[in-house]
């Protein structure tokens, strides 16, 4: 969203510069997306600004946007269908806020929805919230699984059909339908209540997008959509059977489980009007936001006083992204690249799936990656805002209804009924369904 | 707002009575406020079920709503001009968080956000957010004050014209307009910068509700609404100008604290259908509910196995509401009033000032509050939604408009402009609009 996922789009004649502090651009974009049949928008987000190089962060469109969950509780309320997706992170805040406001959403918008549960790794955020430095990556992750169950937990507050509301005896609710959570754990202690009722969705979808070995446990144990970043095929299918099976370690049907790699797609009539049109994205990139992009890939080490269009110079070992350092550096010296040359090939997509190509090309790869067990669907992050968007759906999702792979009408009206996701039951309803199948076993045997 | 403020307001045929979810509801009386001409929607909240008695808790709307964020949010989408304020407890928050929201509803909704500041009080919150206990009232407040100040100082994190958004020269914003907040307090430590730009509003309004001695300064001292209980017009006479007195002490002109006390307002075209409006919903109190209410106003001593017709008994002294407790008492005794009597005494406004009239006699004691330092405005508290909302418009405003006293057209945009607030300064402009003037005086003198 906002002016659009390549880091030079706002300077884009197609995109919106003001996105940041531009409602009626978001509106716009929602209702663009939801003639599309899309399943839903996706806001990333960040409690605070994280570069701090200020000649960089100056030329970028990083530093301010509008806070995802006010936006998407505006949008539901001039949109019908799409589904509605915020990122929250579970580092600085607290579950009883988090529940009930994705609760409160998810009635807004007749179950429309989805929890982007993250945990935030930047200092920049930590400072935000009393602390000199961010909380290390087990604790983190410890807390967002404890964070999820008691957020899952407040959303059974109440049975679906626990407010019934007679005017006539005056009864609003039947108290054995209230579930106060009474948890105590090891981060938490929060009794409940929830002061929402059960959503309409049962509960909102929960997303997910960890890629490290504790990340990718937990959402195979607890996320229902699975955002990630891959750059290749194989590398995607990996990915995607490592996930399910571990889901169904958990005692999960495997198809609960979606996964959707981000793809950066930018569409021409022909190869040569998409790499034109890239070409002109990437003549965006000033040299002081490339270098610093680079830089922050690099570990941190400082390229900022080197010739842009020289050789990477030798670097010293860091301590972080190690891998990653290697990789950029090899790439380099193989293809022999200048620090500019380096740059533009990293700074578009940023890690994620790249494609430059016909509606046919890019239809191709989408299809072979949800065919072969590489996707069940995919985020979509238009290069530029709106008219990277208008490409994708005026030129790829013809070509894709046309081999049955993209909707020409939405089937339902919930997120959960786009993704083709069932709607859980409460935990009570459903042990005391299972306590009626027990007995009636019993009563057979 | 919600089913209205009659505790027994949702069993009432003119009320909505599954307003909590009903988000159909909130847009038709927001729309009717607004072409009403009111300044503001005024949302209240709590972050749990504060009652914890199920017998009378299952007898009241009172324990499921909206989130106020996420609908003020919504209803900014469907709305143009009137103000929308929400309810934030400073207790259980971060002020980044409550910073970020209230500046990116001012973007969405072009300036018409304000900030209720509470503190919270209850065990039934408390318990929501890791704690046994509520926390102290002293403590509450010093950390309320320096939420107040840290939120104040984020959103003096842009100046005004820090975002350029220059596509030629790919400057996006201004580094010099930049102010990252390094707040280093005993509550917090913040760092900044905001992540939205400075707000249409310069900042969204800030209100408080605070009644006793430390509520009172820090109203005093930040506060640019205040929403307060009166019964009587004496005592909102001597509120308003004790309030008003602190805030010259703490140099701020008095005009720029506005203070609207609430009122419960039932109309009739004759007194008499007014009087029989209001018997009409105290009828609709359950005895399990007005028992209940009167226990809770009496310090917690428990009077449900009492016969409701009969007399109070003589109760034990308690540690909490004493004073308020002999009130009641004493109230009793000289009207001799039985158990049922009493709650139906209390169970209307409960604390607010009650008007059961007509149209003129309602706007003859609205003018004298106005007029005579009781109040800059009112918050107007519905017996019940939306009928009691259509009476207030269609009956008494047409009074109030006859009298010169209420506006026909909004004359600004904002909810600033609605309240005759000023627009403030940005720090750093402040202070160097200061230099500027200090600057010429030394070139004078």
């Amino acid at each position: 969203m906002q002016t659009g996922h390549h880091i030079a789009a706002w300077r884009h004649p197609g995109a919106q510069a003001d996105a940041a502090v531009n409602f009626r651009h978001y509106v716009d974009l929602a209702r663009r997306a939801e003639a599309a049949k899309f399943d839903a928008i996706f806001l990333a987000d960040s409690v605070g600004v994280r570069n701090r190089d200020l000649p960089s962060l100056s030329r970028t469109a990083r530093s301010d946007h509008f806070e995802p969950l006010t936006l998407l509780s505006a949008l539901a309320a001039v949109t019908e269908r799409i589904g509605l997706i915020a990122t929250v992170s579970t580092t600085y805040n607290e579950p009883y806020h988090v529940a009930r406001k994705f609760a409160s959403l998810d009635q807004i918008s007749g179950g429309r929805s989805g929890w982007n549960l993250v945990t935030s790794s930047g200092q920049g955020e930590a400072q935000n919230f009393n602390l000199d430095e961010h909380v290390e990556h087990a604790r983190r992750y410890a807390r967002a699984a404890e964070f999820h169950d008691v957020v899952l937990g407040l959303w059974d507050s109440w049975e679906d059909d626990a407010f019934v509301r007679d005017r006539e005896s005056g009864v609003y609710f039947t108290p054995e339908k209230l579930h106060p959570l009474h948890h105590r754990g090891e981060h938490f202690q929060v009794r409940g209540p929830l002061n929402v009722a059960r959503s309409p969705q049962g509960r909102p979808v929960v997303v997910q997008a960890g890629a490290s070995p504790a990340g990718r446990d937990l959402a195979a144990r607890t996320a229902e959509v699975i955002f990630v970043a891959h750059q290749t095929f194989d590398e995607a299918q990996s990915f995607y059977r490592d996930i399910k099976q571990r889901a169904q370690g958990y005692g999960r049907d495997p198809d609960s489980v979606k996964i959707m790699p981000g793809i950066f797609p930018v569409v021409g009539r022909t190869q040569a009007e998409a790499d034109e049109k890239f070409a002109r994205l990437q003549d965006l990139i000033h040299p002081v936001v490339g270098v610093q992009l680079l830089s922050n890939m690099l570990g941190g080490y400082d390229l900022s006083g080197l010739p842009v269009d020289g050789p990477l110079p030798d670097l010293p070992e860091t301590n972080g992204g190690k891998s990653r350092q290697r990789l950029l550096v090899d790439l380099a010296r193989r293809d022999n690249l200048s620090i500019r040359d380096l740059y533009l090939r990293i700074a578009g997509a940023r890690g994620h799936q790249q494609v430059v190509g016909t509606p046919q090309s890019i239809a191709d790869q989408l299809q072979q990656w949800f065919e072969e067990e590489g996707a069940d669907g995919f985020n979509i992050m238009s290069p530029w805002l709106p008219g990277g968007l208008d490409d994708f759906v005026e030129l790829v999702l013809p070509e894709l209804r046309r081999r049955g792979l993209f909707r020409t009408e939405y089937e339902g009206r919930t997120l959960r009924e786009h993704l083709g996701l069932a709607r859980p039951a409460h935990r009570a309803a459903a042990a005391r369904a299972h306590a009626v199948e027990e007995e009636s076993l019993r009563a057979l045997g």
